[in-house]
């Protein structure tokens, strides 16, 4: 067995996300049993200029699809962020989840050095495959899993580090 | 080029830690002028029963030289967590990416199978060398340089995500 770019990615992607579905189901669990509404959930913020709860989600989820995409020379396939309750969040969760796993290692493999270049809002991006996944990819899909983690933490949601590291598989 | 432990290990963690102390040097800026001592700041929490910011970066200092050593075949090398001032605490991530760095690819390169036995708090856990590297080290890193960024952030500092995810390249 030797380490390449689609188990680099793909299975590690989809492991983060499915993580991060278990962390929602448990904080969706502490919002029910508190009153807590949907929409005062999806809009908590740590702080104001932070991001809310819906779009950590929804960025964990375009970092994890566009990445794979990215890696495999496709263009993105764009989801509409327009998730008003947990149940479309964890629909969108599931959609990035399936969107992933189309892609395959025939795809992923050898995108070592591919060029990627992105268009952001504050500038534009070159990577090669690999510093893409390591120095963009990863650390931006695992900054908002924890911010997310963090936000139902503060929340007073049930949850411990193991679920965000093992999800349901502890 | 083709990916490989070494590559996917040993310069992802110096990068993390290096923006790790990146983040916390601006942190420490802000605490300077606002006249917060560094007990206070080291010693901050998002909630009670989360760990405070010195524990945060003593882990995510652990995370990277207990999986560099792990995936080497060679036992961590033990860090005193004593740290009761900021420039202790740069100088234990200075440690931490110099112990790492220590480590060649011909020490960790091949370790996808390796056996690795951890010994941890709530039990004993068995991986293969990928899997540690991936669902283990990885995301405790990121986890752990998330919630010091995190912490610094509610405290005031003048952060963003960039800081996190390129450090002073930016």
């Amino acid at each position: 067995m030797t380490l390449s770019m689609y188990q680099a990615s793909v299975p590690v992607f989809v492991r983060a996300l499915t993580n991060l579905a278990h962390v929602l189901k448990k904080g969706e669990a502490h919002a029910r049993a508190k009153g807590v509404t949907d929409e005062v959930l999806l809009n908590t913020r740590l702080i104001p200029d932070m991001l809310p709860l819906v779009k950590q989600v929804q960025i964990a989820c375009d970092m994890a699809t566009r990445g794979a995409a990215r890696l495999a020379g496709v263009e993105p396939a764009s989801f509409e962020d327009n998730e008003t309750t947990l149940e479309q969040v964890q629909a969108r969760i599931q959609r990035a989840i399936e969107y992933v796993q189309g892609f395959g290692a025939s795809q992923i493999d050898g995108s070592e050095g591919r060029d990627i270049h992105l268009k952001m809002r504050n500038g534009e991006m070159d990577f090669k495959g690999q510093d893409y996944l390591f120095g963009f990819v990863m650390p931006n899909l695992y900054f908002h899993c924890t911010t997310t983690y963090v936000i139902l933490r503060e929340a007073g949601a049930e949850l411990g580090k193991t679920d965000f590291i093992a999800g349901a598989q502890q």
